[in-house]
């Protein structure tokens, strides 16, 4: 065992990985290979990989070639989507073999979903029996289900047998298993019966049944379950790793805590895209390593819709023509009573569409949050009259039209509050995705409300 | 071991907790507490947790005493802040020394922490010696520190044993320990030399010396490291568990990857409302249960300070009274650009804020970035422009108008993608939370040079 070359505090890390990477390639172009791998042999695998991802593509494969086999199959995975599909047609026919074969699948299935089809005919026809079932497995299942994002590779013994036997048993899977933090336990149907963890497997006595230490009360998914409900199960009972199973409850394989967390974060960008008024990502998609026809794309139907919507503004203030061409002034204060709904509409959207999102207000009544939105616009509203009101007077010296935006300010809080807080609700129950139809609605709603009670209160205030 | 009685399944798991809740309701009420208990047999501690919490007050105290010593120091480790406290007021001494003395120390951490000092002082005095121990040494580090979120209690052996003797000292010590998926390695001073999974442990042969056996890349973080990194590098190594060390790589704790995904769904939370101009959310702190004093605390300064950056539109626009009056019509578009430039300064500023939150940008160059939302910007403004000006000639027949806004427009988005993309790098490079100083800003710029370039170009133009 090679004592531990280098430093990897927190704090240091993050320099670390620049400087080896700058390393690694200094090594490479010098042809300095032995240099190139023993620097590497601390590394931890994810670092590797992004450091080959970094490298000019000529000298990926050559990177990748230093590596042990074990190391190689670790690193592979890390790698991004592009980095994967070039070394892969660069491979020869037994490196693919082995990368391929080696994967677990539910990577396997990732990366294929990917490549070109004919590529990917060659590379299923050289795995092997196992290895090729699998495949066909997950690939039965929807994107983004539950099937499709398991690994079939689990640990399981019989209920019947003892701790030794169990124990046996793992010695002789365990090579072939990447990770096993719980056994499953089935009945000879393969019907899942119960869970154990490894540390109750060593504290317990050699010759007692698994049955009678097993855990019963399993949390489980179904092959179908979305990919969102598996995680949010896995973060609200706190596992490391939750069983899959068919309809008729048996075991088909098991989701782990790791690719949950990076399904929580994918999905909480998603949502924020959305909030953001930008078509949901695909999945694995990096926004920054689109071109434009692609970020475009993206962007502008939201845009349309938007500019659609808030034409209505323009007839309508269009309606109140005369009121304009007798106090033009009021036109100086458009954009801020705009903004100001904006920016209420958008705090109580943003709370609203978060709670939805995590669940914090699965069980709530929708109507008592309106109603303390609208107070809450209202008193948000009042403050922010007051210094409006003020502000004019002390700087124009004209009361009426303070008074005119002041009070229609209060009136577009309260209307943004509300409907900040009311469409998301609406959109959710009618099985809409809030995080993506509020935004254009909630504007328009705004404007729309706010211009009409702006002018109507300056036709009365200003006597027009 | 009872059969299991209720069937967890997906689709009906919400439904049935509801289900769950009421039903433990009516038994209460009719003090029929042998088949309450009986109902909550099969439960999950986080779903009897829920269920308590939503019972009347008194009946809370009531509903707890059924659970088995056991079960309760579960159910109570999930108990929302608020329940929590209510109920350990009501505890008999006896009790409340029961479940402090049992609850894992970073839990008890952050419940003493919202406790009143007296009943604090109680019940520290009521801690085993060993407790009070890890109670005062998590209280040593700061909030939102790894020291603080670490749990003391973790498996250890020391490098120079056999693998036997390994399994003995785990089996003595895994009563105590309630979760176990690595051990940790030291030397003679309890400084970290390696790691080893069960699985390892399980495998490996009984006269293996576990120097020989254990991993020694080992990554870890310091007692002061940021609990958002310490949830990044889980994050980014696939850990269970992370250790935490002192300066001088003694281990002193663990942090688990489940107390992981909790802060990293609190973290993109905390981002979300910041990026709805919301003022960060304390710890633990549920914008829903909160009064309309602090309700209004929490959003009412963001939109003072909108308010006064936003009323500069308001003497900007007063400077260009004469083109107003002459073209009373320019009004009526107003609302539309500040609405265009603001939703494409969001979406910019959107993918920009995540990207830098979520490491994605963590290399990045932020130039070249900028150039292309700024191309972005003129591509999205010249596909607008091109509806605006088509629908002003065919609506209102004014060419003149509709190139004046459409020109206006395209500026604009240029304007808008560039600051929504750059000031979020500035904000960055500068020290401060570009989720935070984002908002305000870009409008403002947008909305004053958008309003400047709009009547200029209008004059131009309509020669005014």
């Amino acid at each position: 065992m090679n004592d531990r070359v280098l430093d990897f505090s927190q704090g240091s890390r993050s320099n670390l990985r620049d400087v080896i990477n700058k390393q690694l390639l200094i090594f490479l172009e010098a042809k300095n290979y032995e240099a190139a791998k023993t620097l590497l042999i601390p590394v931890a695998s994810v670092d590797i990989a992004e450091a080959i991802a970094d490298l000019p593509k000529t000298m990926q494969i050559i990177a990748f070639r230093l590596l042990n086999k074990q190391e190689a199959i670790e690193v592979y995975k890390y790698l991004d989507k592009a980095t994967q599909q070039s070394l892969i047609e660069d491979f020869k026919d037994t490196e693919a073999v082995e990368i391929i074969n080696n994967m677990s699948p539910d990577e396997r299935v990732k990366l294929l979903d990917e490549l070109p089809p004919q590529l990917v005919r060659k590379l299923v026809a050289q795995l092997t029996p196992q290895e090729r079932e699998f495949n066909a497995l997950l690939l039965g299942y929807d994107a983004n289900t539950a099937g499709r994002i398991m690994t079939p590779e689990y640990i399981y013994v019989k209920e019947n047998i003892t701790v030794t036997e169990a124990q046996t048993k793992i010695r002789n899977l365990a090579n072939e298993i990447e990770v096993a933090y719980y056994i499953y336990v089935t009945d000879d149907n393969k019907r899942l019966k119960g869970t154990l963890s490894l540390k109750d497997l060593i504290i317990a006595n050699p010759e007692t049944i698994i049955s009678e230490i097993m855990t019963i009360n399993i949390i489980y998914a179904y092959t179908n379950t979305d990919q969102e409900e598996v995680a949010k199960l896995i973060q609200r009972y706190d596992l490391i790793a939750l069983p899959i199973v068919d309809q008729d409850e048996n075991l088909l394989g098991v989701v782990t805590v790791d690719d949950v967390i990076d399904i929580l974060e994918a999905e909480a960008t998603e949502d924020i895209y959305k909030m953001g008024a930008i078509e949901a990502a695909e999945e694995d998609e990096n926004y920054f390593k689109l071109g434009f026809y692609k970020v475009t794309k993206k962007r502008i139907p939201w845009l349309l819709i938007l500019l659609v919507t808030n034409s209505v503004t323009v007839f309508l203030m269009s309606n109140f023509e005369e009121v304009l061409e007798e106090v033009v002034t009021l036109a100086f204060f458009t954009p801020l009573l705009i903004d100001a709904g904006g920016n209420v509409g958008a705090q109580s959207s943003t709370v609203i569409i978060r709670g939805l999102s995590t669940d914090e207000l699965r069980d709530k009544q929708p109507f008592p949050i309106i109603i303390k939105e609208l107070i809450t616009g209202g008193l948000l509203g009042i403050i922010l009259a007051i210094f409006v009101i003020v502000l004019i007077f002390l700087l124009l010296g004209k009361l009426e039209i303070g008074l005119t935006v002041g009070f229609s300010l209060i009136a577009i809080t309260i209307i943004a509050a509300t409907t900040g807080a009311a469409l998301p609700f609406l959109f959710n129950k009618m099985g809409f995705d809030p995080a993506l139809m509020s935004a254009p609605f909630i504007t328009t709603v705004v404007d729309i409300l706010g211009i009409f009670v702006y002018f109507s209160i300056a036709k009365l205030i200003l006597n027009i």
